[in-house]
């Protein structure tokens, strides 16, 4: 066997060509999406105002193990796919540990994040379908920006609503969904009715991403020819996203290598869902028993310290409900929380895996995540976004176990991006004005106090 | 024959070991650096105080003809080489012409440019003499960022002489620089006496490149154990980025293909002198015969609007002379000028053979120029910087031009890198604000006054 390369792009040819249904491998399913008044399971046709029929129907879809992916999506995905897996040579040394480190790079593409996977597929769906046009919210922006050029590409109008804090934080961001033709407006907004409410609740509100999915999917289903997209937390997206995965399980299998941990960060669960998907297949279906371990901010720990129940997925409570490890959908995470994984709730596969004990999760402060930021990209030359660098922070910890006990652990987690635009997250590291924040069990229960009524 | 695939990544195995030093090759060779009081040629040894010695060697070599590229600098080329040759499918197909589009993308590294080939040999090089630490300027700031990578990984200290307009107007591109551990002042500043000397001259100077190289070829000499590095303009640093040039047709070689026409940007030379490197050999030694053009802004137009007469790479007169295309080194673009490429010369090496007739050069109006980088964006979705629009402006005019022609030729542009930190300059364009900048012929003259006698 030649020597690991430093980056494994796997060829064209070797992309694979389906999406994997984790949900056709799980002992039991996740809990079904309800409807908030009746609290009765939603049929495929009662998500068609909001989701394109195909999408909602992958929504439901616990069955089919395998999709084909559509030959334009795939086209698509040819511009920045398949993604490198990267051997850390660089950080393993400076750790002087004895483990092998992979990491799956989802951040070489204009979006800067694994995002651009399921906006591509829904984007196409809905041009498919002969709509207008979407709409979304976006919190850091990644998953806008995604949007924007998938919009951009297939010739659908997009609106996004952005949450106002990071509106006003990342004037840049705004200005890359307008190079690829999206309407940006800052959320709560004066242009649907959830917004209003909520300014005239907290006219100096910062938003949420609650707030903003609120505000799209009023618009979305209050528009002729409008459909709403999630760039995480649902079952389709988790399936789009199983290419990062299936992408890397292949590379590994090419190095002859399988990893005994695999990590990803969590925040709505996209990458993670992405990443373990083939993993946690091997592990429901007892071909091998990998850990698998989410890695969320402790200043929003959904797994760690929510509830699983029943949840709104929005703050203004125009979704359907679903059962995940949830805040509560009125928790809003301390504002000195930079960069994304702030979404109160969690995605319903991945909380009921986690429920059933198929998986672990940690929480890490922020200081700590930047350390390890920081640590990687002066020896591995990328600069990670404040998200993946959760995920790092965690590989770097099970690394440094692994020289404690000498043990060469073989290591995989998801690189889910660069850190372009979160310079100022960054700039308050390095001034040491970035604080670490850990709700106290009153302030996590201001969220709970806002679950729904649970069904019987 | 396969389907040519839109990216082909040659892999680490197949990348090239040696650098190509293009003036091994030329019929003659450009003409030496002088010392500006004697008007001689400068030997090597006088070179010391300035570069390390194996580059100030490289700098002067004009005979070996292949450089074996060292170990350590091949084991860090590796975390983002080879990178991608591109087949714009997508841009042919909106354009509608019968041209087959390559690109070669240099921007998919944290820097996010072309610039880090050279960067990782400079501070190699000066790891390797014992060296504590190195000075450059940046303007946009793309070599900033490639040598804060590169000194970070091999452990020197940088100082970053950045010019006080792009300080000012992009302040993550300092904090990214402050991540990799260097320490950036925005110049013209009072730590040098060629800062202090034109801050006395003009306290409200926006400052420039030429004022940026003489505070940090100043600070190089006269603190032990630095030297100065440049990221464009010199003949090592074409020799480093040769490897753009050499991987791109190593790759289209496989695809059986051949540029009819090879185009890139010029600014001081950097990219435009690696990316055409075996291809002018090819040229020069009759083995095929391409087009080659070198594309600069009407704003700044070294080659087009220039004079070849021997000048200072600096404002304050501290370096070497050189002879190149040159609008004087009192020469400063209009301040609505966004991007980079806004040196007053050009490339000894690029200067020679375009006087000799080996090449052509063409300039272009900056909004024309984000014109071709919004439809490049949202079809190819990748968000180019300024500096590589200028190269895609030109090929899809040359595209066009076959649209009506009715010509399949096969066109390769270098894409030099990625535009996150200009963002401010696509808004500009957005808003409509952005204009357009051609010198007069007087404007030109202030330039070409501040020209030192020329050698007899």
């Amino acid at each position: 066997m030649a020597k690991i390369p430093h980056r494994l792009y796997l060829t064209e040819d070797q992309m694979p060509k389906q999406w994997y249904n984790l949900r056709a491998d799980m002992k039991e399913q996740p809990d079904p999406l309800l409807h908030p008044g009746t609290h009765q399971p939603l049929p495929e046709e009662a998500l068609y105002p909001i989701f394109c029929e195909k999408l909602a129907h992958q929504e439901l879809d616990g069955k089919t193990r395998y999709i084909d992916i559509p030959e334009p999506i795939l086209d698509m995905y040819k511009l920045y796919r398949p993604s490198p897996l990267c051997r850390a040579y660089n950080l393993e040394k400076a750790l002087g540990t004895p483990a092998k480190i992979y990491y799956k790079f989802e951040g070489n593409n204009t979006s800067g994040s694994h995002k651009l996977n399921s906006a591509i597929a829904q984007a196409y769906y809905a041009k498919e379908q002969g709509l207008k046009g979407l709409t979304t919210e976006t919190g850091a922006g990644q998953w806008g920006t995604a949007l924007s050029e998938a919009c951009a590409y297939f010739g659908l109008d997009l609106k996004v609503f952005m949450v106002k804090v990071s509106y006003e934080q990342k004037p840049y961001r705004k200005a890359v969904m307008q190079t690829f033709g999206a309407d940006v407006t800052p959320s709560p907004s004066n242009t649907t009715e959830a917004g209003r409410a909520i300014l005239a609740h907290d006219p100096n509100t910062g938003g949420s991403l609650g707030c903003a999915i609120s505000e799209a999917v009023e618009m979305a289903t209050t528009q002729e020819g409008y459909r709403y997209v999630l760039g995480s937390v649902l079952n389709q997206v988790l399936l789009h996203q199983s290419i990062i995965g299936l992408e890397s399980r292949q590379a590994m299998e090419l190095l002859d290598e399988y990893p005994d941990i695999v990590i990803g960060c969590a925040g709505g669960g996209s990458n993670l869902g992405g990443l373990i998907a083939p993993f946690m297949r091997d592990k429901l279906t007892g071909k091998a028993d990998p850990r698998i371990i989410a890695v969320e901010p402790a200043s929003c720990p959904s797994f760690t310290r929510g509830k699983y129940a029943y949840d709104f997925c929005d703050t203004g409570h125009v979704t359907p409900l679903a059962r995940m490890y949830t805040l509560g959908n009125g928790f809003m995470p301390a504002s000195n929380h930079a960069g994304g994984l702030r979404y109160h709730g969690m995605s319903p596969i991945l909380s009921k895996l986690y429920h059933d004990g198929y998986m672990e999760a940690t929480s890490v402060k922020q200081t700590d995540v930047f350390d390890a930021a920081v640590q990687f990209a002066k020896v591995e030359t990328i600069l990670p976004a404040p998200e993946s660098s959760h995920a790092i922070r965690c590989a770097i910890d099970e690394a440094l176990k692994c020289k404690e006990t000498g043990e060469a652990k073989t290591i995989l987690f998801g690189l889910t991006g660069t850190g372009y635009f979160d310079m100022s997250a960054y700039e308050a590291y390095h001034n040491g004005t970035m604080r670490n924040h850990v709700p106290t069990d009153e302030e996590l229960q201001t969220g709970f106090d806002t679950l729904p009524g649970q069904p019987e």
